[in-house]
């Protein structure tokens, strides 16, 4: 059985008898080895938290960036290949950043969202800018536009979708599950920062600290919490 | 058996020695796997309607788009993978705005369905725009033009077919038969809402609500209904 | 023994130890699983007449063309894959266009047909416009020009012959020995007609109907005949 | 053996570790396959004469060209596949034109062999203009140029040979050998004619008719026989 | 299950179906395989060490550069495919006048890595200037800056990490470890450099000597140590 | 151990783990089922002599053209594949009438044949003008320049070197003995054709004649002998 | 295990899993195969000695070179395949001839150095100047700039080292280790020269003279010795 499926997946992008693509699939159980990110969206705004592995005590926490501003209406969180993320994040930066010089507003999330995803659509197309094979990344996209605040999800595939709250990355199935019992849409930004890091809490291994952990929210701009910060919503555990 | 055809459909775009094309079929059975969506025309217009599969309470249920808007007298259904469809749309987009601006009036329905199946045919042919493996997508294109309204569908091979009546995705096989039973050709727009959604709903695992179905109609122009014209003809049921 | 063709036909356009190009031999193949066509030339014109496949009551039967016009002179009946002979019939319309353009007369009925085979024949080639395989669709190509009139066949090899009287499709074999013992030089077009759709009649498996049939004459334009001129040679069986 | 040789063949234009082409030799066994054509030289010009495989009684037997002009000093006949003779000699002719209109006097014709030689041998080299496999047909080449009547014959790996007698195709073995007998410098292009055609009838399965073979002569224009031309050939047999 | 990994790993840069990229690992592998370097960070400045397998006597010392200016400013280590890192530095150095010449100011240190890792990053593209392969190389890029002293650390899969400090190369895990007990942040340059020095002994197996050691500092400006302050260097240990 | 260096010799341009290139050995493996080609300088000029396969008494010995003049002061005799060897001659008398024309004088004899060789050795990379396998000719290239006359011999590799006397082709063994037993320094070129037509003669299985062989020589200027001229030097043997 | 290797170095420039480059070892194998060549650096310059493997007695023993000046300054000696070293030493010669022309001075050692491997590190990357292969040779590269006498050894990876003495070839392991012990920094320029020779000696399996050994020196430019010259060094033994 499973090396049948050898015999289609070298093709990056071809389909398999059962019309699957295993490419896309395989990027997906890239992000499953990633470390978690949740996102959850309140009237205030949306609140990105994201654990960090910190592999040595050598290392420079803040150089670990797993949650990064794309315009300054929005932020997004990622699991998986960072090199593969800084290449969309960057893609997306040069995309706001024409559209507000070309129509002199800021982009809409979700227009923003779309053109990462026509990127990460095209893999294996030979492009000059699109990869040979999909991007191993999924994003929670967190933003504020003329509609107010909105979260999206993407998967490699290049599809994605507008969530109240999501977890990605190797704890999401149990984080998932704690965010649909916790989520209500009435929940503050505070109580949204205080239940994502509850959440973060249980699926990791190591005791939480301003080092392991980033909490970013869009409310309405992006800011990115300092330690301090961090060590506030620790706190109200 | 199995194994020898597997010696045929590395080449994704090459006959097998029994003259087929292995890629369009396996393109086919992603759709298989897709939700089911089902058009009707009557005399008064077209009407869509889609099954939406929401896998969390957290996901913005109108966020994944099934139905969409090619031009204001175009719209479609689609069936099989969602970031296809958007691609094989966007292209749509952009001919029949190319065709208003270059003819001053609106392309029609048959000339909007070729262009999309004329980019879904190139398929491995290393164009710019085409893609390395057929689009894993079908399509119910409903429109209004100077003939009146229309309905076609489309498949992976870019082939393309003028129809009553047509449902797609995993339901689509017994949609169709009472596709058969229930149609004529003097439907109202009307009694062709209550069908398709009483249809829908014969397929769907889940009850039908709001939130997990899409309805549109073409009559003569395009119209996505909203949550409270779609409760009111699930309430018709 | 099929194993080891396995290994030659990879390589779309190679040949084979016992010099055969497997691509071209398999999409003869898919040739014989299509519709049945046929072809009937008179000193007044000549007759082409198509078996159409309605899968579905629902399905609109002027939507399924397997007779095209390419010039107002010229005009083509199908066997294969649809949407293969729509890019040759669209290659010869945009030939025959530029050819009148250029010349101020129409393109005869040989150089119309060599056109589409050198494109045919080009397949894998990784031509702009060519195919990465085999056109999987062989033509009856009526026209009328100053040699009066003539009926060309193509295969997907690329190859033409000039014929009095031709089938292809499914059901080929029988309709070809039928047409041997009926055709003769001095046929009235009428005759041709009755001809035609009696042996149509004799390989389809459903009772014949202006649904399920098309017919079309050059004589010495182009003329798809309506629902109720094919009524009438249904009535003269 | 046989699967050994497999291991060296997909490359189209690669060595064997005996030094072999065996993609040349794989078309030349489509050579062996194609009908018989003879060429002879005499002092007043070159005749070739040519069997045609006319499958059905349909078939317009002069739309079955196995004898074609490259320029009026200069025609050919072949053996193989149709369609590659086709390129071929239209490449010839368009070299021949040229030639005319840069110097204003007739290309030679062993400058015209070696034109379409120098195209045949670049198979496999991603050329505009080459194949991506060897040409399978090979040429009889009769001319008429400064140096008087001259007959070459060219195979799949772009070599060619100039000859007195020459037989190609299914029938060439035995045809070849009546030649050496029959042969000699002094026979008259009537006598030529004769020899040419009495040999054809020998490797023909059917009987000789002015449909199943076409004659032409390079003395010192080319001249394809009507068929009452042939027809007073065959009756001096 | 070594082979079954085989099937996978032969398009450069596919994910397997566990989601990893091997070449990127494979590449990984190749540093384990070469000489150990070592960097510090200090608030004075950055220190770098690097073990140079001289293996002959005849070989010149100097010629063996595992050490690296990039700009002023800028300094690299390295460990693996010395040919690679060329490519790399060369590549940085020319970013880095590039920035100078278009803003009139020195390029940041981590501008300069992300640069480093853009190109890294992007193997198996087919661009012009990237590699077929991931670079065999890993890197301690030493820097100051406007935010003062910086040390980096990037791998084949075109990441990079900010550090205190970092060992790369066969002894890098025995030097993190020592690493991480000897490192404090309040070290002065020359602490640094003794460390990094009694670090990269333990894990050489030849007895240090200017010859087999370099070392050099960015404390603001980039400096190689000559043998005489390496000897001196050594003399402290 | 021989299926082993099937893996090994696909790619055509790729090195075994011996380090040995096996399409180079193949070809010239082909080179060896050749007929065999001499080649002798003298202080006078140089002489080649062929032998020349003719399989038909049909054939036209003159039109097996085995030495060939490349400039007025160079030419050469060649065994292997005749289209292949026509291809870089060409070359040759392109670049040697460059030379004239940019330099006027003629090209020395080591620059023509470093011109082909560099030819030769660029198989398999995409160029434009070279081959997708290594040419499958060895060339004797003889010629008389400012240094006076000089002999060269080629192989597929790319790689020349020049000789006092050299046999190549399917009797090169026991002809370059020969050679060595019977060649000296001053031979006249007399004495050089008959002992290269006597050493030719003994690797021949037929009587030579005029017919089977050519001798050609360059004192100082090229030419190719008459058969009345070869039957001269056959009397002397 | 030795099958399994042969799964990893198809791609030309891939790692294996442990992190190698087969096609780069494999081409280190082919230099084992040749002829042995010798550097030593002294004060007063440096000499270059080289074996030729002289196979015929007719081959001219000057059209063999193993010694070829690159610029009057620099010089380069060579083991492998000779053909490669030729396009190494031709793009070597252009870029010297640029930069004299471009800067008005000779380009240093180091620099012409760093240019050969830079071509020689992209092979496989399908530029227009590299090979789809490593450059099958390994050199020693002799030459005299500001910084006086220096000698170079690259390998086919790209790698270069500067040395003071160095051997390549099939003899190089017991030539290096004879050079180790006989090298010292005070040698003058003819005891150089008698060393290199004896060490050679010592490798080849013939006697050594004029004909079957070349030596060259830059001191401070290009010469190679006269056969008088090598015979005085050979006297010298």
């Amino acid at each position: 059985m499973f090396l049948t499926r050898t015999e289609y997946d070298r093709g990056v992008n071809t389909f398999s008898p059962e019309g699957r693509l295993f490419q896309v699939e395989y990027a997906i159980e890239a992000i499953k080895l990633g470390s978690t990110a949740i996102g959850l969206k309140t009237k205030e705004g949306v609140v990105l938290a994201v654990e960090k592995r910190i592999t040595s005590p050598l290392l420079e926490p803040s150089s670990v960036e797993k949650i990064m501003e794309i315009d300054e209406h929005i932020g997004c969180a990622m699991s998986g290949l960072i090199a593969d993320a800084r290449t969309l994040v960057e893609h997306a930066r040069v995309e706001t950043q024409n559209h507000r010089f070309s129509y002199g507003e800021p982009m809409t999330v979700e227009s923003t969202t779309q053109a990462l995803c026509d990127l990460a659509l095209r893999f294996g197309e030979g492009d000059e800018e699109s990869m040979s094979r999909p991007f191993g990344v999924s994003l929670l996209i967190a933003g504020h536009d003329e509609n107010g605040p909105s979260l999206y999800y993407t998967d490699p595939s290049g599809t994605f979708w507008q969530c109240n709250a999501k977890a990605i990355g190797s704890g999401s199935e149990g984080a998932d599950s704690s965010l649909q019992e916790q989520f209500n849409k009435d929940l503050t930004l505070k109580e949204a920062e205080t239940i994502a890091l509850s959440i973060l809490k249980q699926v990791m291994e190591e005791k939480v600290t301003p080092n392991n952990v980033d909490i970013a929210k869009v409310a309405p701009t992006y800011h990115l919490y300092t330690p301090a910060e961090v060590e506030a919503v620790i706190s109200r555990l």
